[in-house]
């Protein structure tokens, strides 16, 4: 399930049969986006499609490796598009691809907005300048996670002891964390900091983004995820999600433990799939396991909206997942936690 | 200009000959939301088209004032839906639509939730019960505003009190601005609360949201807008951001200001037009006055990303905008200031 769909099929991409992608269907958005690119005068975006019968050798020598994919090609980089194909998301991801990779913290307000940036993994270095060696190997690691994780940098000193960082330190933040970790072992060469992110590139806490939303829900955990749904524009999601980052704050070091959470907003095509095939009303928010095989799901029971559970209750809760007590598929609970709100809609 | 464009000409809506819509192209948004809401079984949402020519008759007796519109019919009310022609914007609005009109607080996360709310118009009422024909009265308000004007009360005396509410008073809050103002009056009917709102919903500052950015386009001062252009999970975008914040609530006052903030993540098929129109460089912040009419436009000189003005500077702007001294369309000003950043990006 979740497959990659195409734009036009973006309203099925649950669906068990294997989709037959037509190739006009498919490459709708494709030509939107080059349509839109093509008023950048000064921006050098090409779009190019090759085919994958035909064309067998061109994508091995390309290194292509999977077929229905996107791979950008950046400097000398190859980046995976891995999100929803849709021409607005995969513009807005390909103008962060033209950024430089490292930006640049050199005052109080910048260094607001830095904090203000708790859904991606993010990196802050500490560096004499950009003309530092330290920071070559720094923005050379930049250039492997890029635009995916946020690779920032300051040369104040005023602004590095604010954030508590020596010179050539880079601290790691992990979404939705307050404390950072340092990376141990500085200075470092461009490998000692990759390896320490392919090491912590699982959050305890992951938003589910447009733009990554296939790499995400790929990366499961024994065939499990862990999915919450709450609207951060509502003050009952918003308070679901601080529940939740209260709940990830605890327990960050447990490597088993990786949530989702999915902000309807950000998926108004998928909200009524989503209801329908996890039997949940997405009008107030929601906790549960998926098993990402068969989409067979268990929902949290949350008496009503004027009674979120508590930071102990869910990790009650999510203790009793990890240990198998609740499981997707399980007839006595699957799909019957919630049926006190289905009931009073039927009243209407 | 900024005139309604149908999905497949988004890519194009400034453009000044008028736009020939094609019946085909102009539902294929429609379809796919129709498409997506045929899933949820149990909301009765239907979707019907009426032709300006053949019918009519039918358009008047319904109320239908404008072609190329869309109205949502819910329960008493007509709301005209002014936003982008996407299924995804669409649907988002549909699903605020079908939420009740007022929400209510009952604890300090989701007090939290309400004050993290910052982007719209808001109001919080404090009332006895759900039963009060106070709360009744705000309740019929709610529903001539919403879902664009967002609507909160409280019963619990405990929230009312952090809040500085009396009992059936209501407060309003302005977009970006700390503190709100308490409606004269209380205890009020309908009425009051309407004219009120209706008096102050012009805010100083205000964000561009797909959902109703023709409604705000279309709500010029003297012709003209003054636009910001800052990318809000960009360090470089929130300076500028927590700039204008500071000069928003410096002239709250001042009723003919309004300036209109664009995040340029909200509309990256509209990127390229905007930069190749308003001769501009999105990849940093922008800050400019635009004449609705022609698309004359004069951008703020902002040395580079290191160098954002202060707000000292921006209100100095400000003011020579308001009083004449800085217009769109001065052939020494027009497209003029920004050519640095131009210059830099040839080289490479």
């Amino acid at each position: 399930m979740f497959r990659k769909p195409w734009r036009l099929n973006v309203y099925r991409p649950y669906t068990q049969k294997k989709l037959t992608y037509s190739t006009i269907n498919s490459f709708l958005f494709l030509q939107l986006a080059a349509q839109v690119l093509d008023d950048l005068d000064d921006e050098d975006i090409g779009f190019g499609l090759v085919d994958s019968k035909k064309e067998r050798a061109v994508a091995k020598k390309l290194g292509l490796l999977e077929v229905d994919s996107i791979y950008i090609f950046a400097d000398d980089e190859i980046i995976e598009y891995d999100g929803e194909l849709a021409a607005d998301t995969l513009l807005e991801f390909l103008y962060d691809v033209i950024e430089e990779p490292v930006e640049i913290i050199s005052n109080d307000r910048e260094l607001k907005g830095f904090h203000h940036i708790e859904e991606d993994i993010k990196l802050m270095g500490y560096f004499k300048s950009a003309k530092s060696s330290h920071f070559t190997e720094y923005d050379d690691a930049a250039e492997e996670f890029h635009p995916l994780i946020k690779f920032f940098a300051t040369f104040e000193p005023r602004i590095a002891k604010k954030l508590n960082l020596k010179m050539n330190e880079v601290d790691f933040y992990e979404p939705f964390m307050n404390k950072p970790v340092s990376i141990p072992g500085k200075p470092y060469i461009e490998d000692d900091i990759v390896s320490f992110i392919e090491e912590h590139d699982r959050p305890t806490l992951r938003k589910l983004e447009p733009h990554s939303m296939y790499e995400i829900w790929e990366d499961d955990i024994n065939e499990q995820h862990i999915v919450a749904f709450a609207e951060e524009s509502d003050p009952d999601g918003y308070e679901v999600l601080e529940i939740l980052k209260e709940v990830a704050q605890e327990n960050t070091e447990n490597p088993d433990l990786s949530i989702i959470w999915i902000d309807p907003d950000d998926f108004p095509l998928m909200v009524p799939y989503w209801e329908k095939t996890f039997g949940i009303d997405l009008s107030s928010p929601q906790i549960g396991v998926v098993d990402v095989e068969d989409a067979d799901s268990v929902w949290m029971e949350m008496d009503d909206e004027e009674n979120m559970p508590t930071a102990d209750e869910l990790d009650t809760w999510i203790e009793d997942v990890m240990s198998g007590i609740i499981y997707p598929g399980d007839e006595t609970d699957y799909n019957h936690d919630n049926n006190d709100d289905d009931d009073d809609d039927e009243d209407e």
